[in-house]
């Protein structure tokens, strides 16, 4: 059994960072479209989003805010958080391939209500940002290691083809 | 056929707006939990979270994110849209069984770069506001109403049980 140990306020380091490194595939932008009900073709149709200045399908961009709220809900500070606020500006496209190392970095601590306040980036395969902002939660006082949760198992079938076993890369 | 009418920077009208309600599931949450990676059992662990603040489980914050960021993507100013940036605050809690209303609302026009400026809401059955914040997009200057595209079919299985589609409320 895993457990998800969280970071409490105190223990929490101005510059203490955690990352996770995303190789973005078609199911992953499917399963967001899906779950957002954001079903632009910009998205999911191949033909339509050659046409584009992107020239071809694009990830969404507010997939890119899921992926940083999942490090703060896991790994810094983890569970016990309470997540008040979150700015997000999207520089560049992201696509099918792309690798995307999102990182949370603590900036600044607020005493008076445990509030940490944290940079966070996502930079591509090539150096470039792709987006970066700011998310500023309550941090836990108490430390908290639970059991990580069984995780359902999702599949995707597309056209009427069979189900395919989503694997995040 | 149905087709993804946009509205372009010049038919969009300060105080336009689009909305969607949305009635949480659990597999709404289990589904966005999967695709963000983001597994802290107080979202995912009914006996765990019901020792939490909030006594049960809740939806990820940034959930509220993708919803707002489809009704850009989709209604307004919907294809040919450029996200470039999104803040938002959360306010209160959701859980399963709520019913959250999302909507934004143009709130400024910048015409030297087609920049359109969205106020963002969710508010849940009690009148609550649960989420809110703004949007910056620069929004198409064509018009465009494309082909909705064909959206694949999700299912998910929870211990090793069978797979159910994954419906949309």
């Amino acid at each position: 059994m895993t457990t998800m140990e969280n970071r409490t306020y105190d223990e929490i380091a101005i510059g203490e960072s955690a990352e996770v490194t995303r190789e973005v595939t078609r199911a992953d932008i499917e399963l967001f479209a899906v779950v957002s009900g954001d079903v632009n073709p910009a998205h999911l149709d191949d033909v339509y989003a050659s046409g584009t200045r992107f020239k071809g399908v694009i990830m969404h961009g507010m997939w890119s805010g899921a992926i940083v709220s999942s490090l703060l809900g896991v790994h810094l500070p983890g569970p016990g958080t309470i997540y008040l606020s979150q700015s997000l500006a999207f520089k560049r496209p992201v696509t099918i391939g792309d690798r995307i190392t999102f990182k949370v970095t603590v900036k600044e601590k607020r005493d008076d209500k445990k509030i940490v306040v944290l940079e966070c980036t996502g930079v591509n395969q090539d150096g470039k940002t792709v987006v970066d902002g700011e998310a500023v939660v309550m941090a836990p006082s108490e430390k908290l290691a639970p059991t990580a949760p069984a995780v359902p198992q999702v599949s995707i079938a597309r056209d009427g083809g069979p189900a395919v076993a989503y694997v995040r890369k």
